[in-house]
């Protein structure tokens, strides 16, 4: 069987990139994979661990005759990336990009390619609280979904080549649009990083409760939001920055039912309480029930690992 | 070597109360386990699965000759289960429960028990999201915090008995007064329970995202949350009516801190966010350090199992 693609191009060799690495070689999506970071430490590593085919100092440089040119930099950093490398696309090639928002991207990306390049935004919907070239893996992707957001021009067939090359990485994949992504995604992950975030930081300003009070005991349900919470802090800042509208009115109602709920625990409505509590159980069960994780007991983590 | 205790009972055969029998019997720390619970159902189940060496339709005849007596319980119930058994308890008998509150199990407890009786409440800080008689398993404790909150005429001697049960399960025993550990339980596990049951309920009322949606793509945070709000409902009803002032008095500083968090998001102040993002990420370290999280990538997920 033939490669997907004769040579793929990374910018950016982070967690989601390096687990791309991975994936392409162990399926032989690629017969050639380039690579660029802006730290020399990075691009140094990438070298020693054979991450990539060939290492580059620009942008220009790693995608220069690229069929496939993966954008996996920082939301915030896409739009000058873009404009470094833009002229040194190969007419033809399918650009895309790994960023957790969607409308912002093709804000700042799409104005400055050249005719001819493929434009397809994309965002496989993966990830876990590491960082950097060395964390990646290669089954990071398996049973997990893709969206592209293709825009009101992009080539069909186009589309549907890097589809198959997300499907190559073990990856089911949907079609919607940027601004539809960006409100699913603000509810699905957007929001609940930001009160995990909100959670670890109140819980370290505690006077009657210290710090060390707060790790020891953290098994009770803190320690779940410290993991979402240890996510790259300059990824995030940038979600927050460019899905600002959809955060802030998921934000809004939230504090809403907070509120309301806040109002039973006061007046001790524990009808209230466990008609909430059962409601959000069920739709755990339906998370399950849709292949989206595990049901074993201790969140199945192994147990030997603790 | 002879058992800890000759007989130990058990009030309620949940989660905790299950993996406490598993425990048990790996450690040889009792020579007959008795059990009651309120349910047929639960009582079927654990004489099915040989959880309990008896099994009892009320709570007296499980308690009577026990050393060890072990209100596994939610904490609503505690106070009814106690009058009903206190005068079948017998004298220098221990008394303990799991519960995840403490100054309102010896308000609704201690008054109920006849003289002889040391009651030593505790809460192992341990637990999953699964509930009932089939979801224990020894393991459950291991290298995890056991908080005991002796009461100011405890006998040392009893509180030092515990605390030998509790390390042959597998915990490190810690003490305090109830009132503080109500304290650092509220911010540790009782907040983040109820944040995420708030998140998921906002999620499931949305018009514009809809709920197949929200779980089909689960995986970018919002999955972490659901794990955390499949608790027992009924269990976290008790919790939050029975710790009333501590949670209200977090979830204060927590919408304070939201607040502000929101106010960055609306004026984009990035580095307002990259700086508490940045802490934040410093708290999980702590927590890894402690040995009491896995720093394995994909949340140490067995990948096979999701």
């Amino acid at each position: 069987m033939s490669a997907l693609f004769e040579r793929v191009a990374f910018l950016g060799l982070g967690h989601i990139g390096s687990s791309l690495c991975h994936a392409i070689r162990r399926g032989r999506i690629a017969s050639h994979i380039s690579g660029y970071a802006q730290s020399a430490k990075t691009r140094e590593t990438a070298k020693r661990i054979g991450l990539v085919d060939s290492i580059h100092e620009t942008a220009s440089e790693a995608v220069s005759n690229a069929d496939l040119v993966i954008l996996c930099v920082p939301v915030g950093a896409c739009g000058a990336v873009a404009a470094e490398m833009a002229s040194s696309l190969k007419p033809g090639a399918i650009l895309t990009d790994v960023g957790s928002v969607k409308a912002a991207i093709v804000r700042d990306v799409a104005p400055h390619l050249p005719k001819g390049v493929e434009f397809i935004p994309g965002h496989p919907i993966a990830g876990t609280e590491q960082s950097g070239p060395e964390s990646g893996f290669a089954e990071l992707f398996h049973n997990r979904w893709c969206i592209l957001t293709p825009l009101p021009d992009s080539d069909p067939d186009a589309v549907s080549r890097l589809e198959k090359f997300w499907q190559a990485c073990g990856s089911n994949v949907e079609l919607m649009t940027p601004e539809h992504h960006d409100l699913v995604l603000a509810i699905t992950s957007h929001l609940p990083h930001l009160i995990a975030y909100n959670t670890v930081a109140t819980a370290a300003d505690l006077e009657e409760v210290t710090n060390s009070e707060v790790i020891k005991y953290s098994a009770g349900g803190f320690r779940d939001f410290t993991r979402i919470a240890a996510s790259d802090p300059t990824m995030w800042r940038d979600v927050f920055l460019n899905n600002r509208e959809a955060v802030l009115e998921m934000l809004g109602r939230f504090s809403e039912d907070l509120s309301a709920l806040q109002r039973a625990i006061r007046w001790g409505d524990g009808e209230a309480l466990f008609n909430l509590f059962t409601r959000a159980r069920e739709v755990r069960r339906s998370i399950i029930a849709a292949g989206q994780e595990t049901a074993a007991p201790n969140f199945g983590r192994d147990q030997g690992q603790r």
